[in-house]
């Protein structure tokens, strides 16, 4: 007898699947599939998951931020007490080394992402509450009125999961119930946390549809759910080709999707830079690239320097850091495909293999981290097929002839989540920086000074986000708190409203005594 | 010889268009051509202006606040001087009351929302500086890197035309240059405008081509417009199946657009509401629907009541007042063959027509108020049906055989701009209101007590917006300063620049000393 596929989560009981088929996680080391078999859901599980989150979302404008907060603190607290069983099932599912990187790096990043959504909840400035006394108009970002969609990537099975990670927080914050759709790399990582969570929401007195779990449906379902009218909105990480075609469904049907689908996070370094520390940014930007096995949407795959002697020096630096390292176990076949393709296509272009050239061994999906160099001319004949990105340990090093140049390929940019400027010291190309600043600034969400892309700090001034197509929309951050959470909010303004029917921020008196309120121009604490 | 059209403006020269063909304005209270003939633009033209458009974004990204600001108090200056030519030129071409509305309450609106974004541009706190001091990032909203198409509807000549409108204020004040298409109903309006700007723009010391004016071109080149590579961003209000197209050819460019293209704006009364105050409501109900010749985003298309004998009385008094009322002069052919349309589709789903059946008598494009009537089964049939916006003086009541029934129309809205409940003062029927209010909320942006909707103030606390199909987002507002600034913004994150190289606005000395920025989790005026 064939084994049964792993319940679902829907409204708030964990149920066999109405199954298309099942799937199993693969463990990338070993290429071989892991046990536990998940279902592929038909359509008749996600309308029943948007009928029980269509009811949850009426509730919780009832309920207010209160048990929200509550489940956002409880649950890391019910994860916490699972960490063990996590990190072995992340680890198996992703190869993603368990130390120094699931337990003491990504675990606690969960966790922390989940306490400062419960403080943002709680502390309601989030929520912009503005108040015009003089004509008796108020308003305030509350939720959307309908389950959002969160589909998780495959890199960050903890702090960007569909359960638990920072999109889930944000929508969960906001005061959104989550349909969430775990990703098929791993699946029982998802699992875990959905159990701590289905038990967070019991103790924290959310309806127990505020959070369900699918582990997968066929695409056009997906299509067919981001567009469909009881949702409210839909988060989605991953690659451009998906997150076009759920754009172009959501678009269609009028509904708010907030995508990450890619970045090149292009790096531009200056001359001075080079003629002061050319070594230690060879090791930055090597040990950025490598980072996680480069599988992360801020690897530097886009470096821009000056074709001179210097530059030279530095690209076989690199290129050496590049050979010397030890290859790498990417997150499973799909990333392994998608890099010989990107190889193929810059190799098809001109650009020329510096390193990566032997063949991985061993099972699983290995790779050898792999440098591409171009030179400026041959990348401004098709600045768009060189700036895609390439998922993985793959990075090219584009040689420009000169400093007008480096201008013009800043300029022939996409939108991409982060640009960088290395520059001397002492300031001795400013000059050259300003030339590119104002062009790089308009095309990417996050710029950075004499500093690597990687590492995405969950702070309030953080824009992990940049222009189309880095994202759907430059106006928004999909980490930091309480920035985050306003993707998953509608505007709601209340005129001439009786005083008894305001929300309680819009009331004279501040609910909390401490949430920060717009009023009358000025932004205060204090009561009316 | 064939008289020559008016000139464009395109960096800043007023010069022939390459001319697809010319129209020409209607007065609508004749249906006769007025003099001056405008230019069809081909797409030269806009390629003109986008290149000049782009230019001055790059110039103005260096240049900051200040002569966007200067701009915005001296151009509202230069308009006032022309005020009676610009009234003249509006009556002319909208048909719409010099007095009361166009000299003595839209054109005060236009200088007072001019002035309010040249204070918010002063001001800079719209642009919600955030500071991380301990990580050192700091982000903050800044402009999109490239010109903002403003395609103005045709019923608020003055205060949301391309030029000068609520819009073009809101995209300029944000730092963005400005492509203005005039609505081909106020072609002369827009140009008066325009010439007033052009003169600005030299004082201000803004790039020439902040201010860019086309009066028309073919739908297929608007398609092309705004989804084209070096537009930032579009603006656009105006009909349903316009918006609708746009927003396509946008979407799938990856570029922004907003969208306010429909509302029915639905009242329920309450039946406390209509025992207490029923005369005092039906005048409010009648007045509401027929200002401006109902041709508001905000009019009341859409009335629920319960269908009993204070609901019935209650119909016949609107019908009284609507069947009194003077027939009225709409905005040109297109608004008087859409009515005629909504008046055709309605009674064929059933309703029944209670005034407006006399035929209008005399020149141009007249109109009798029109009233219609539904059951709520009949609305239940096809609720999307019956919550077409019809615009001009046509409105439908629908009466609902009991409370459950109002509770059911109202889940079955759509997204609009507006939603109202009347109820009894005393607070008898607090319950009816608590069933259909957290209903109602999720579906409009505006929510009004004891209040018609029209008269939308400008105010930082309005929300002149709503969910999808009313506009294409949920989160912004079009009216009101500093909020409806960040539709044309982007998030800007500063990761470890350097200080001297930081915007100002992100630098530790506040650069107004009384700026509003978000420091370390609180909002503050002070430098760090």
């Amino acid at each position: 007898m064939r084994p049964r596929a792993f319940p679902i989560l829907v409204d708030g009981k964990w149920r066999p699947a109405a199954e298309a088929g099942t799937f199993r996680a693969v463990n990338p080391a070993t290429g071989e599939y892991l046990p536990g078999e998940y279902p592929i859901s038909l359509w008749t599980d996600i309308a029943e998951a948007l009928a029980a989150g269509r009811r949850a979302a009426l509730e919780m404008a009832t309920l207010g931020p209160e048990p929200v907060a509550r489940f956002l603190e409880v649950f890391p607290g019910l994860a916490e007490g699972r960490k063990e069983e996590l990190v072995a099932a992340a680890h198996g599912e992703t190869a993603l080394p368990s130390e120094p990187r699931l337990g003491s790096v990504e675990f606690p990043r969960l966790i922390d992402q989940l306490q400062q959504a419960a403080a943002a909840c709680r502390d309601r400035s989030w929520c912009r509450a503005t108040i015009d006394t003089k004509l008796n108009i108020r308003s305030m970002l509350g939720p959307l009125g309908g389950p959002v969609v969160i589909m998780g990537p495959n890199n960050f099975p903890f702090a960007y999961n569909a359960i638990g990670g920072g999109d889930f927080a944000s929508a969960l914050a906001a005061g959104n119930p989550v349909i969430a759709k775990s990703h098929p790399g791993h699946p029982g990582t998802t699992r875990i946390l959905a159990e701590a969570a289905r038990e967070a929401l019991g103790e924290a007195g959310l309806p127990l549809a505020a959070v369900q779990l699918l582990y997968h449906f066929a695409p056009e379902e997906g299509l067919r759910l981001v567009s469909y009218p009881s949702v409210a909105a839909t988060a989605f990480t991953g690659s451009r080709p998906s997150g076009m075609a759920l754009k172009e469904a959501a678009d269609r049907a009028g509904k708010p999707i907030y995508l990450e689908m890619s970045s090149a996070n292009p790096v531009f370094i200056l001359p001075g830079a080079l003629e002061e520390r050319r070594e230690e940014i060879a090791a930055e930007l090597f040990q950025s690239c490598t980072l996680a096995a480069g599988q992360m949407c801020t690897k530097p795959g886009l470096v821009v320097l000056l074709d001179d002697p210097a530059g030279r020096d530095f690209v076989n630096e690199v290129k050496h850091a590049f050979e010397m390292a030890e290859q790498v176990t990417l997150l499973g076949p799909k990333v392994l495909e998608g890099l010989v393709e990107s190889s193929a296509r810059l190799a098809r272009g001109g650009a020329e293999l510096m390193a990566g050239k032997r063949q991985p061994s061993g099972p699983g999906f290995r790779h050898n981290p792999t440098l591409f160099t171009l030179s400026g001319k041959e990348f401004l004949r098709d600045p768009a097929a060189f700036q895609v990105e390439s998922f993985g340990t793959l990075s090219l090093i584009v040689k420009a002839a000169d400093k007008g140049e480096m201008k013009e390929i800043a300029s022939r940019l996409e939108g991409h989540l982060t640009g960088s400027i290395y520059s001397h010291n002492d300031g001795r190309d400013d000059r050259d920086y300003a030339a590119i600043e104002p062009i790089l600034r308009a095309k990417v969400g996050r710029l950075l000074n004499d500093k690597m892309p990687t590492g995405v700090a969950v702070s309030p001034a953080m824009n992990h986000g940049g222009p189309y197509p880095a994202t759907g929309h430059p106006g928004f951050t999909a980490v930091g708190f309480p920035a985050a959470m306003i993707r998953f909010a509608s505007l709601r303004c209340y005129d001439h409203v009786r005083p008894d029917r305001l929300p309680p921020e819009l009331r004279d008196r501040n609910p909390t005594d401490t949430m920060w309120r717009f009023v009358d121009g000025a932004w205060t604490q204090k009561s009316l």
